[in-house]
């Protein structure tokens, strides 16, 4: 099949379709079942609204394997999501969604965008968890939406945004209790949700150090600490083994 | 009184005391009552979070008189502002209160950051007025905060935040009556309020063609109908004769 047969082996036994998406990190194919897709993890890395490019080694096969754990541990917590089950090491069966068009971010501690709007300090431990939305658009910058904004551009239902606001905070809770078994601590993370045939809403896309900010508890040395993302966006190195010691804590913890 | 002198003169009976704040386009005084302040306007004209500078000939006079007879217009609706009374040509005097550091802008119609932020069309009419909080930051460039934000930097509580949202579509409703009858659309505006001692809300600061986008409603050319700053930020020309055309046009509708 024309330009999917990188991905046809012999241990996988799902027919590619069309690409229907092409990510920064991840490309998503149809499948033989229209309401199954293919995600398609890649080792490709960008930030900064894809200004900064760059590769991570290995981190197809990582995010994958994290993302598929968490994911997992979410479902056992009564999270619904879009995984089906992962095929190959990087490669998960996926349910087909409608991708609401909304970055949900869920924050326990200054970081990145929140430190410069709002000038708290970097590493300001939140006295509750805050919950954001992006509008998902490239060509803008994914800026910030009020629930005024998503309103006005009728990107969600009152009711949908108060569905996403109690599922980013969930999420939160399970998370961090899991990172803690991890010896992690969750900073903040961005969610993707999509919606099947039912209207049900499905926690989508992926969770993993491409999308959460996870400070090492075993350290407290400000660049060593970070174990995701920022050791690429602020060239702090060992970028590939930080995601390597995610994925092993968290298979770790997921063992037990 | 050094650096006061120039604003003492024989028809002002205020006693000047110290400059308490000197702004973009007002500087405010104490005067002998603890409780009263004096608000000088000035002609000059700031943009870009001061990045742009200018003068607009007469803005001081012309805006210190439209701002009277909008807050006048506004008590006379039940809306509690800050005004005392206007005391020279450029001078008012008003209620000392606690600045609340959020700037209300309230929209009726896509222009602006709100072009930027939505991909919205400039001119589209939004279905209902969406009333958006800036954080008062100079050095953070005066960001967009929601409502979690702004309980984050504990800004306000969550009941004057309502109470902020209910004033300001209000103030919309009542300002957009006027403004018909200037045959002037108001497209959007900036509002600030204050707290008195008592903790009462008031509307504070100023509204004025600094303050809000007005088009001209006697005219469809996309540059004649601005009436208001967008002509400085743009350099659209006849800055000083729009000013002074909407204050001509609203102290007609307040003589009638």
């Amino acid at each position: 099949m024309t330009g999917t047969s990188d991905l046809s082996d012999s241990s996988n036994p799902i027919q590619l379709g069309a690409q229907l998406y092409a990510g920064k990190a991840k490309i998503l194919y149809a499948t033989s079942d229209p309401n199954v897709l293919l995600a398609y993890y890649k080792d490709d890395a960008t930030a900064f609204n894809a200004q900064k490019r760059g590769t991570i080694a290995n981190k197809g096969e990582v995010n994958c394997a994290i993302a598929t754990n968490l994911f997992k541990y979410l479902e056992s917590k009564g999270i619904a999501t879009h995984l089906i089950e992962q095929v190959t090491t990087d490669r998960q069966t996926i349910k087909a969604v409608k991708i609401l068009p909304l970055e949900v971010v869920v924050r326990n501690i200054a970081a990145g965008s929140l430190v410069k709007r709002t000038g708290l300090e970097l590493g300001t431990k939140l006295n509750q968890a805050i919950v954001e939305f992006y509008y998902k658009k490239d060509e803008l910058g994914d800026p910030l939406f009020t629930d005024a904004h998503i309103a006005l551009l009728e990107l969600a239902t009152p009711e949908q945004l108060q569905q996403l606001r109690k599922l980013g905070l969930e999420v939160n809770q399970h998370l961090q209790a899991f990172f803690n078994q991890c010896d992690l601590t969750l900073v903040d993370f961005k969610l993707e949700f999509g919606l099947d045939q039912q209207g049900n809403i499905l926690l989508a896309d992926e969770i993993s150090p491409d999308t959460c900010r996870l400070w090492d508890q075993r350290t407290d040395n400000p660049s060593d600490r970070v174990l995701d993302k920022d050791r690429f966006r602020q060239d702090l190195g060992n970028v590939a083994a930080a995601y390597q010691e995610v994925m092993t804590r968290i298979q770790a913890a997921f063992a037990n």
